[in-house]
């Protein structure tokens, strides 16, 4: 055996000995047995016909692939029409769009900061952005989950000129919000950019499903940027950046994940263009998420959520293996995050609201999420 | 103006002197005026009927997207489906797809080296690649373009255990190719991994298009790891690794822009596969794509490249510049590459194949690049 099977095989074999090997299982068909509270089609919209409609007209019209990155062939007026209707929805100057949210984040970052800059980052943000500190080169300081006097202090004693501040407005997997107007005023006074991850809060938080930058009234304030994804309420893939005339023409300009990438796939681009529409259309569709949401909160006794991730501690990995096998027993798909995979340690279930849940399929879920708790939490 | 807008503008005067302002010009429709000789779709299957039906069913079936990660709910029976076919193809034992090829690169790299461990990287690699070297921690080497001296004195004096050496197996703006057999033998003598990225190699080199690697009679050497992408010959957006079984689980397990990223939207996913079986089996389209390729290097006076990409040097950027011009004014839009964007400092024109010009459209290019490179060359 070579080296390299033999470091692979002692990685596979910890793994398996932590009871941490992850496999992929792959769905069978459009059409599940189980449940999904699991995964991030916030709005349903995913399976939407509308946007199914909207990947079909545009892979019929474009073609399958762009063909080329944004700046040689790869730019389709169909993706100059998704990012004028993102900016005008969210109240953004201007939209950039990537072909994934990853990619977003690690272009936004490293667009905006590089080496002799500080970053002030949130310990509980997305792994792009993680990624994104560690590729611009810039100092990083990983301040406390929503700690503002750490923020504060950290940019006022700073010696750089300029500092970006990353956060999520609603965390992926804590699903907790950012105190958005406040961080803003922060970094207006240190002279700092805040850059929002809206992924989770897009079509769940916020006026109309706008984010929580809209709703702070600070869509198109010159220091606040904001990335996010198309895969999520917008049931598609692709990610975006939305910011001033200046930011976007800068990022076209040097970010590397976008400057040297394909650019999105037009049926990625209609499907995300076409739920859009659905979302600025029918924001009832946010309330409806949020109400499942509140639902799912009451069975779980933990407090409503700001958007539709709802975050359970549990008291051990095993309370938390042992509720979600409960709930895949009775049907129910839910998240399962246990160390390593969480910044602070805690194991947690984490359920997804969907706006499209039925009656029924929604008393199925908190009776057999309240079962599933009572159970696991009893057994220890 | 902050500092922020003010350093904003800086950048954007910087870049305005320097006569490097790059601006994105969105394409008005499939049928085009230009005759693109700029975009990668080599096999010219972006636009054909099988690869846009092959989106439209997986959009219909499956949805506009992935709705979670693949290691949530995220893995469709078509990317299992995908998946399988790219390494029945390409002959290797197992593949994994990513969102983007540029995910594949950051993937493989820092999923099989990390800090402690070396990366030799040639010095003309894809930035996927390039930013994967800063993310992995690991201590990077850079070598001369296929200095293969310099791979192997790298490799014997090192001080780490593990090693990875990356390289493209056809260079994506100079259009050669590596010496892949070499430095795969260079690597099992010195207990190294070869990871090759085959994005513009796919399709167009190799037996029937199946790459360089498998070219080489490497397809499942152990200690050999592919990349690709689902956006050239493939006509898509994604993006693959290839290797053992070993390899694709412990990726599945570790490599970040794999586990926390949405998986590959069902239509991109549905292209690609419809795509990869029209590649597999009409392999006279490779053929056709290499025939266009030695016509353009004829016509430019360029040795025949070794796949699709041609690349032309030009002695001057204003030289550059000027033959594009000339192009671009007869209706041929190719591509322009000068300093800072390229490693050598060298100037050139980057003009792709692609199997499906008609023979009026290449005697059409042909001509006007010939004329293109007289006119800018005698000039100066
Ligand atoms: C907060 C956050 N940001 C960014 C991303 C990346 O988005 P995408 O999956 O579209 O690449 C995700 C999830 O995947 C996320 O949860
Ligand atoms: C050599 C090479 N590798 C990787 C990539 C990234 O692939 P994608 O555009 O599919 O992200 C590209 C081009 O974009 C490339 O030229």
């Amino acid at each position: 055996m070579s080296r390299f099977s033999d470091r692979l095989a002692a990685a596979a074999r910890a793994r398996e000995a932590a009871g941490l090997t992850r496999r992929l299982v792959a769905r069978s068909g459009a059409g599940e047995d189980l449940l999904d509270l699991a995964g991030n089609d916030y709005l349903g919209l995913a399976g939407d016909p509308r946007v199914i409609e909207g990947a079909v007209r545009a892979a019929q019209t474009w073609g399958g692939g762009a063909r080329a990155s944004r700046l040689v062939t790869g730019t389709l007026a169909l993706h100059a029409e998704l990012e004028a209707e993102l900016a005008a929805f969210t109240g953004h100057p201007s939209a950039l769009a990537f072909s994934t949210g990853y990619h977003a984040n690690l272009g936004a970052v490293t667009g905006l900061a590089g080496r002799g800059d500080l970053i002030v980052s949130d310990a509980h943000v997305h792994a792009s952005m993680v990624d994104a500190c560690r590729l611009s080169r810039a100092r990083v300081a990983i301040t406390g989950h929503h700690d503002l006097e750490a923020v504060e202090a950290t940019l006022a004693t700073r010696a750089e000129a300029h500092a970006l501040v990353l956060v999520e407005s609603v965390y992926s997997v804590l699903g907790d919000a950012a105190p958005v107007a406040e961080l803003a005023e922060i970094c207006a006074r240190h002279e700092a950019v805040l850059v929002v991850d809206e992924a989770h809060a897009l079509g769940t938080a916020g006026p109309g499903g706008r984010g929580l930058v809209a709703g702070a009234g600070l869509s198109g304030a010159e220091h606040v940027v904001v990335t996010g994804t198309l895969s999520k309420s917008l049931g598609s893939q692709g990610g975006f950046v939305l910011g001033s005339a200046a930011v976007r023409e800068h990022l076209v300009n040097v970010a590397r994940p976008f400057v040297y990438d394909t650019g999105l796939a037009p049926a990625a681009a209609g499907a995300a263009l076409a739920a859009l529409r659905v979302l600025r259309d029918e924001p009832e569709r946010v309330d409806a998420v949020r109400h499942v949401a509140a639902s799912l909160a009451l069975a779980a006794s933990t407090p409503e959520p700001a958007a539709a991730v709802l975050s359970v501690a549990m008291p051990s990995a095993a309370a938390a293996v042992a509720a979600a096998q409960v709930c895949a027993e009775a049907g129910l798909r839910v998240g399962c995050f246990r160390p390593p995979s969480v910044p602070d340690g805690i194991s947690r279930l984490r359920l997804t609201a969907r706006a499209t849940l039925t009656d029924a399929e929604l008393a199925t879920a908190t009776g057999t999420l309240t079962r599933a708790l009572t159970t696991a939490l009893a057994a220890r």
